[in-house]
């Protein structure tokens, strides 16, 4: 049974599936080709789909930065960074077809000489490759930066489509840092592109053991009984992170680990869409239900480590989270009663994403040896990353004795189960936007939705205190092991 | 939720279970004290128990056969098969005071000197040893024997107890060879015992992982939301060795693998007790719904071996079954419409008694590259022998794919999740006759019910052909697949 109300299918698509999905004639154009993302995660990931034979023959790859480069330099960047970072085998065969749809536009997003050019470009790549005026910008640059980019699109018809193909605007987090700003941000977006023109990428929409949990539910008939209010306790849904800001303090002070991270992904994990955020509800003493921490310097891992107050570039006098944890309510027919909570932070114990369903305990223990109350839950675990796959918990005699239970833990790991390694989410991402398929990119209705629930914590925090001091690596604020001690239950130690 | 009907809590017992069960004062007499279930089974059995400090320190053990002994010959020879067959390392200091309470009483049953002698070394081990005249009576016999070796009993005063204490009879199968047969040893049997005084022995019922179906069952939340009708498709439960009768032709030929095997065992692997032994109910039509097999000669392994026709001491024209098949319906509210498939067999494919539960298929899929009907169905399967453990087999998306699913397996091995090793079934069934704990025992009723399931299959092959040919080696004959493949169904390769 699948009720229509939290099931909006974002994986059905009207193509056959098993028909491999490769993407017609097209280009990638990409703003801020010399970042990071760009070097380790999209170069790699048109490689590994050009590899995988996911790409058209005249697929064109143009890199738009202020750096004074000929085609052959951006070339040569994207071949150390294939080289570094690709998931598949390099082939020189792949490698040169692909590096022949190559050009860089040296320039900035105010040089209307640069978009001439670009607008050159890419009638030229038309015209000697074939990509059909099929072109995806990604705009792989700070948010500030997108109005800008985006008029300089439309300024320089970039933006429309000529009859016949298409054009499209990729954008990262952060989309915005309350609802206001995210709604000034989609306007701007809009006023150039129509809604259906725009991907926000939210990398973990991509993750494999993401899309695995629609499987699970779906595709068997042993979980979606289970999977509601009637035997779900609770839900867990952990995003921990073992290092610090790094050199990231611009970007992070003054965001926070609720912005960046809890707005951003929990949503995806939720994997639900905008007609569940919309019945997600905060409860009402939101200082009892929601936690904030700042790591302090501790030894973690045989290293001392600086307190995020200590950290180059942040004012010691910053109260931005490094640690958040939520309780959240979702008001609909399967979830009503059932809390999710939420956390995410920097210098936690260890790096893991993962989902745990916890189950009510069994009714009452048939057996005289083991009292209710001494049984752990069962739980299933989805492990996002690093060690993709699921570990299910549950209870089992403990041999010898008449009926001691205890503990035990099935477990089924991505790597060994599948023959196939998984590609990373930015492949499957890139090759969505390239096929026009939108449903693994959050709409803007979305991305407003889940400001609606994050800006009332936020503004709780602002009018309140400051964060909880915790040591770097260890598990939260106490705090944060009160909010669910209040509720009789614990945080797992993933 | 427990629905009364089918949980009659087997291993309810009223002491408190955190306690360690240790035997009070007590002895153990074996009849047919020579044979191979004695030497390879109870007798490391009884020092397993002695070592893991089960048993009292007076416990004693008498031998009773025709053989020319004295105590300290018996006392040798258990010895040996302790060295050789105990589950637990040899202790020199237990292995003594197990050996101060040996006796041995050599006769017949016929001979009223030797049970005359019985009773005295049971009165003179009362005094030196402090049994307080507690007795079980191991009738490790050929049933034929069982009325004069409990007459005998009764003759000399062995199987009233004296006040205050308890005198008990262990009958191991086959409990009779249709319900006639079983009633008529019933009757003999409680016309000197009283029923709460004789305890059946099915080894199945003292394993770790088949007392383990209950504590899945009813210590997890997960699992019995699922296990009814409104989820599972149905259960085989599959009971396969891959040796021939060896040299058992005089016990098998006649008997055959249904009576031998899915009399005696199948119902305690169904893990229920008489209520819904009751709702068992035949198809109408047995012909197609039980099918039998003679294994014939084929290699197997690499070995040439010979069909059941060609062993030694078998008629040729026997049509004795070495391999049965049957479909039962249970009619009760959790299981009506879900048949429970049962095969046993000699010279199979290999060794391995499993249960194992299969669910329906998810009532749609809503990926569009995965048929529902493509997809396996989700089972759990509870591996009693010989790796103990279980296995749960569901869809998952294929990495890389957009929405492909394939069958997993996760695996919980019991030598892998707990550092006890398992005890052997008949250390926790001669502790539970000792401590006078029926649950795990089969009641004479419980007997003469599944007689009454078999004698309906034992009556239409009588009057219907011979059994089909398999070739040994392989996993029984074509009519068996065909009876799976009229209802959509097929056997598991295990």
């Amino acid at each position: 049974m699948l009720p229509a109300a939290d099931w909006s299918n974002p994986l059905r698509h009207p193509q056959d599936r098993r028909l491999p999905r490769i993407a017609g004639p097209s280009g990638l154009v990409i703003f801020g080709v010399t970042g990071d993302l760009s070097r380790k995660k999209l170069m790699p990931a048109v490689y590994d789909l050009a590899n995988r034979g996911l790409l058209p023959p005249g697929f064109s790859l143009v890199g738009f930065a202020r750096r004074d480069w000929e085609d052959q330099d951006f070339a040569q960047v994207v071949h150390d960074a294939v080289r570094e970072h690709s998931r598949t085998p390099f082939r020189e065969e792949v490698w040169q077809q692909l590096a022949e749809g190559m050009r860089f536009i040296p320039g900035d997003f105010d040089d209307d000489t640069a978009f001439k050019q670009l607008r050159s470009a890419v009638d030229e790549l038309d015209a000697s490759r074939g990509t059909s005026g099929n072109y995806a910008f990604y705009l792989s640059v700070p948010p500030k930066f997108f109005p800008k980019v985006v008029r300089q699109l439309k300024k320089h018809g970039l933006a429309d489509p000529p009859e016949g193909s298409w054009r499209r605007a990729v954008i990262e987090k952060p989309f915005g840092r309350d609802l206001a700003s995210a709604r000034e941000l989609n306007a701007l977006v809009h006023d150039v592109f129509e809604p259906d023109q725009v991907f926000r990428i939210d990398h973990y929409l991509g993750k494999e053991t993401v899309q695995n949990i629609l499987a699970l539910r779906f595709a068997n008939q042993m979980y979606e009984p289970i999977w509601n209010r009637s035997y779900v306790d609770h839900v867990q849904i952990t995003m921990a992170e073992d290092i610090g800001i790094g050199g990231r303090a611009g970007y992070y002070d003054g965001i926070g680990a609720a912005r960046d991270v809890i707005q951003n992904h929990a949503e995806s994990l939720l994997m639900e869409k905008l007609k569940v955020l919309k019945a997600v509800k905060l409860p009402e003493d939101i200082g009892a239900h929601a936690v904030r921490g700042q790591y302090a310097a501790a030894w973690q891992g045989g290293e001392q480590v600086r307190g995020y107050l200590d950290e180059d570039g942040i004012d010691p006098s910053s109260t931005t989270d490094t640690y958040a944890a939520v309780k959240l309510n979702v008001d609909n027919r399967r979830w009503a009663g059932v809390p999710f909570y939420l956390r995410t932070g920097k210098r936690l114990g260890r790096r893991v994403t993962e989902i745990a369903v916890v189950f009510q305990r069994a009714p009452h223990s048939p057996f005289d040896s083991t009292a209710t109350e001494e049984l752990n839950q069962n739980a299933i675990v989805i492990r996002v990353q690093p060690d993709e796959g699921m570990t299910v918990r549950f209870g089992s005699k403990v041999p010898g004795t008449s009926m001691e239970i205890r503990d035990v833990t099935m477990d089924f790991a991505y790597g060994e189960s599948f023959t196939e390694s998984s590609p990373e989410a930015y492949e499957r991402l890139i090759l969505d936007v390239l096929l026009g398929d939108a449903n693994l990119f959050p709409r803007h209705q979305e991305v407003e939705e889940s400001w609606k629930i994050l800006d009332p914590i936020e503004g709780h925090w602002a009018n309140h205190g400051r964060p909880a001091q915790y040591a770097a690596g260890s598990w939260g604020p106490e705090e944060a092991d009160e909010m669910l001690a209040r509720d009789g239950r614990s945080w797992r130690r993933p």
